[in-house]
């Protein structure tokens, strides 16, 4: 509320040329669209420096279609998550240029893949296994459409070290790790007891039994013996592709 | 048992009026009826205000529709909730005037749409997101055929709250409050540490991962530091509705 | 935000009474006090219709003491929660008219016990058994502090339900009815069954075993088949007796 | 071990009726049929006063036939749980006067249905709700299938005691009741704190969100206030009435 | 309520002996005594054949002397569990005749020692560890006191069958068997495999770790492949020992 | 990194024959070959002794065939898990010589059943139920394929403990014991009482309700009161017939 | 092993300056120093940049002290976390400069308080209450140990949302914002939703019941609906002050 | 029961040496020693290799005693384990040549430290941290007093990985490997993916919050990525130590 929009129209107020409703009326309304079954939150751009992202589960394909093309008429980046691929299709089919990642479960409008050029800073999205590339790549995929450099560093779990040693070099140099590991989600720490960036630790539910679709791994990276690393939510590859973007750019 | 009719009953059976067996089957019977796989509690529109109403889980499509139409005999507010399409169909070919709400999975007889008048005191439905309609729309239709008014306050979750407090004198103006947020469930605690009216709260099952099928929104409002919350089972819109009308006529 | 004061003060700044960063500080300014480790919120008498309460669990005697005389400097009115005895005491020698209740582990400013005169409206605060007294007592003189008349209703477990039947048109009567209850908190939904008020489930931390601390009786309560009832925290007799309340004065 | 066939063994085979080899061949040989991917134990009869009760879940339907056949060899009574209806009719098809039981997903041979005359002893199977139906059938045909009379009182649960109380004198006479309920399993508690007789308390999985599957009916099942009720896994219908039977004829 | 009393004072009061307001405080007043603290049930003696127990966790020294002494003053037979020594002495002081049992934690008034003779009924109570006996002793004390013959067999966990086999003709014969073990629990699935009578297992909090309080013996007793096990809660030796000997005197 | 290689080659490159990179090249290369969605670890048949397993869960048909391609172009004996028939038929296809095993859902290449001689030694592979044969199976070949002798002995659970004893001698005189077992896990403890071998416990999912998806059993094992026992996650036959085949060669 | 080192010493081999065990001693070494009980890591500062920290849990004093002095033998910066005031007093006393910090439990070596001067930047540091103070100091003292300015904004939780208003502008400028909270810890969702920058939410086991030791909290927190969120352990504010350091520094 | 001495007895008795109740009761003795609260397995260490190990938690200092005696007076090997010291003190002075080890919290009588000469066979018990001391030194004492050669690399977690590659040459060329680690207890999968022989993973209850006293780390360590790793209880170092003491004797 430290708002120079409403410094600005207190002066005006003051001068006549708005009158007292004008000013109430600014201070209460939010900068939100209502679209009956939502309420699109055009104000999140200014305040968290990218629009809304639509979170598809849940929602009925007609829902998604229309929250993206309200969007996609004042950003020129749009993000979805967890889309299946009809989803996927539907809205490819309404907006022009919209773009369907199958494999991370994502519509972007406005992405393409970026790897970083010499010396250019980046994030480092690394995965334990096969199965988590899916969350690898919904984090990569997001933390790219934000605007990041993103290089990928998959399947170098901890059964065989010798694949992340082979790799390391890429990932001590990255600006911030995103690390997508199910199973025993070992993974992070290992990786915390050797780079000095900021490690954001995603826990997957791959794995089976004892695993409890993914709590196993999740405790796991938060009970980690090597600072640095935080914790997002099992399988939660944008919020790790999110937060990594905001580390990079601080 | 405090009851007036057993001591007419009294006076009646020492007059001679009737015998003594009849005092006995009075206060040894209850009022229901049985229909062999249920046994129909007409009894507790007196009892408790409102007839009883139907959990359609777990029940077949024939005996969810001879509950609607015993129930619908005796009184012109039925109740069913959880229903699918099918059970939903299956009732309104059955009985004439049943309506079946698409979102809110419920089946009613004699319910209408109820928004309140100028002064006219009503409860407000709020919910988080798009995703937590079905049970925000539960809980609604419950608070409306029970005879209330109602305002819904759709899609103000925290993340974005300027979209809440353009819509706080709504709630703050209510008679009781059903707040309806799924994953971490904050927005019951904002809505509790603003607003002066009784809370209940309702944890639903949208979320992922560690949201635990809505474990974690109810361990969160359970929990909640703004005094005056209270608490349903996840997913129970119903529940909410129903006290939430319990507590505006109290 | 919906604010006569705002409005007012909008006018005065127009006419040139007041200056803009008068208009900006009131907006910006929350009414509350910073005494180092704490932020006393004096402004929630008004928003919340009773002053801050003090959970004193976790903060040393010392800050219970000074954020006690705070709120006494400007409220007839204060209860702290979860006080053991030394805490008590060196309130009560801190504040006059300060008392402590040691069942219920509280410490009040401006309580009288106050038991319902004939057709006055009431609370009815019942218990399963001796060891949930405590609980009990939490709730009911919260409520009376708050301005409610209490009737309490102790040791009425369902291993012997005669005793319950026995007190049973005291519950009935009742504006709002809170139910406090370990182990299995079976009584919760016995009651739910048969009183028409609105009812507060309070599941308590007694019993072992598979009670897992109260897990047992909280579960047991949420999932209560009887509708009506809403549930708070396991031993939260003052959230209970705080919405019973805010209820019964709907 | 406390055998008099290996007393009577002994003797013989000191009498030179039989070698040593008999002797060890007796000691060591278990009393079953191997039949490859199971080894059906037909001593149990004999140990356990009931042939070994096929569990259907997690086996094929020529597995299934087989083995119901093997008993049907040398027991008239056979009986299967947990048999969906593809199940059943393949046995039904295979064993003449084999009975297939929808509701309660049981294979029998040689059950008949059994309500005790006046004065004859039996078991009570008790059930809170329709939804429970299932698992009080599967109770109810097991005592029956091992000799037991049983009265069923069915959707009696505690949001309506009325109900249970119209019902009570048929519950307080049995030997045994098995009381099933799901939700929070409140009617155990109840029951347990009205009648004599051992109670049988069997959770189902009826329910949703903070049911947990169960468990919630589970634990307070076993955290119940009133003595004389043990409990059984959830939805073990089977456990309960099998159980039942041995204590009615204790 | 089927209750010959009250066929009786009808016919009384038909005939004038008896006024209406004694018919009516007859089917309302239940039959406890209230000390304020406590309703005591003296009618649960009649009602479930053994007088209210007295459970001492979390009741106050002074408490459980004056319970105890308002029941021995009806009763011949007075059992309290989880007893303290400083609580055991109090009473024992108090009451004349009682005893205090240190390893089991009661107090009995009535009790004796008894174990049977040959062809008399017994219960078998059997322990897997000498750390279980304090559980396995509240079993049989509790068994005793209210009037059956105990049979202890200690110490013959499933580590050492062959001690188990030692033991095992003794347990063949009893009408029903106590099974008390902690860690997996894995003895009430072996006796289970081994017996025809009905077994009562009690899960003990012996163990570490993995045994979470006691929950894994729970858990595995809940499983237990064996029919005919009914379980307890953790640690409840009293609630086994009631059953048992409810069931070894249907 | 204790490597011969490393120090031959320091030789070689003082010596001139190989430049500075290729040492370089040797410390930072792993051994594997990236196939772009997997890194298809070589190096690990000479660290660990066999060849990198394929976990077919979360892996397409296509991912499948591929990387059990290339280890079949480097290895004679290749091992895929947790293969449903589709997967199973298109390696076959694929790769001549491979088999794929239904109950146990492998895949192998260069596996024979293989049962031992006298004399030689052997690995018993235990179940407790026909519904635990596909995790035996799974142990059962796996260790078959490393090269060990394997005795199967199925379903001898502890509800018919003479089955088990009529068997036991071929379990005591095993290198290592794998005993598979739901529901309770019981067999474990049992087993553990008896026998000198070292035994790998594998907790099944088979059960239902509070055999929550295998912890109980999982739990129970972790638990056993018999020395001895290392346990396994659920349903992890792979890995018990993996250890159990490292320690017989030990 | 992207090692400058190894490099520069290949040559120097190669040159004859060293001989081939100094290289494989080099590659083999690990660079720690052993005492008895710990392998102190001298070489994190180098890798993590910054020396080893102390967790003091589990240690004794005496092995406490002895490690403090090894490290400030060779940093000028040293932290020890978890530690009582005995541990701190003993460390005081033997290390000059040492200094304990009562509230978070800290020994510091080379620590200031230090608030940023205008346009420097800084990590902002929120807890929601005043139970949760510890954990915050834990963290603002591990950020300016590492180098960092702090500002403190404490005790503004969402009961009260007009005093987090008050205090908004502190935090939306900081680098990256810790959030500390207990209970429901919806505080993290809320300022989640308001700022742009990373932010650190850590969970505090403040709270009773169903808080779960810090459970509701941390589940809350992952599931948190705004973006940028990421979490650490219960209580570890050492980690969420460390990780905030890392990201100010990016 | 595949006995040699039976078949000898049966000749015996057919000789008329013996007659048949020596027979039956050799059959029906079970091999151990009565003292009221224990049954002294002394069969064990036929059975299993070694004497059974006295389990002190929850048994009183005499007890202890009394059993480490009776033991002794048998076998020139005696464990104890879960010894606090006072039951420690109490043994030594009882016994001479017990000997209490402080760490470890075990009593042993015959043991001597051993490690191994240049190619003897041994054991590695490797430990993440300084705090999982205690458990690491169960597992080697137990393992030592069976008879196994062991090294102890202690304090290689992986937040310093160079720490453990620095050792690794010990740990590889073990006969099986202890790996004792809390919080995450990745070092299993590390080592795991690293080394030939069996590895024996014992998560400890080091760590706090989300450890959950040793469920993280045990969830981790059952869900290894790395094969050839199975598992025990939380903290249970003496179950590690035995089960590799047998492995490495297979």
């Amino acid at each position: 509320m430290n708002d120079t929009n409403l410094r600005r129209m207190l002066l005006e107020f003051k001068a006549g040329a708005i009158d007292q409703d004008a000013v109430i009326e600014y201070v209460e309304s939010g900068l939100y669209e209502d679209v009956g079954f939502a309420k699109i939150d055009h104000h999140r751009a200014k305040r968290k420096g990218f629009p809304e992202v639509i979170y598809c589960a849940g929602k009925s394909k007609q829902q998604v279609v229309e929250i993206f093309q309200r969007l996609a008429d004042r950003s020129d980046k749009v993000l979805a998550t967890r889309a299946d691929s009809a989803v996927g299709e539907a809205v490819c089919e309404a907006v022009k240029d919209a773009k369907y990642h199958e494999i991370g479960q994502l519509i972007t409008l406005g992405w393409s893949r970026s790897e970083p050029e010499v010396e250019q800073p980046y994030i480092a999205v690394i995965s334990a296994g096969t199965s988590d590339l899916s969350v690898a790549e919904e984090a990569a995929v997001t933390a790219e459409i934000m605007g990041s450099k993103v290089v990928r560093v998959y399947d170098v779990g901890v059964a065989g070290l010798h694949r992340l040693f082979g790799e390391l070099h890429k990932i001590e140099d990255a600006k911030a790790a995103v690390v997508v590991a199910g199973m025993e989600g070992a993974l992070a720490s290992v990786i915390g007891g050797l780079i000095h960036s900021p490690i954001i630790a995603v826990p997957t539910s791959v794995g089976y039994g004892a695993a409890l679709g993914g709590m196993a791994a999740l405790l796991g990276m938060l009970n980690s013996c090597a600072p640095g690393v935080t914790v997002v939510n099992i399988d939660n590859g944008f919020g790790a592709g999110y937060s990594a973007h905001l580390i990079s750019t601080v």
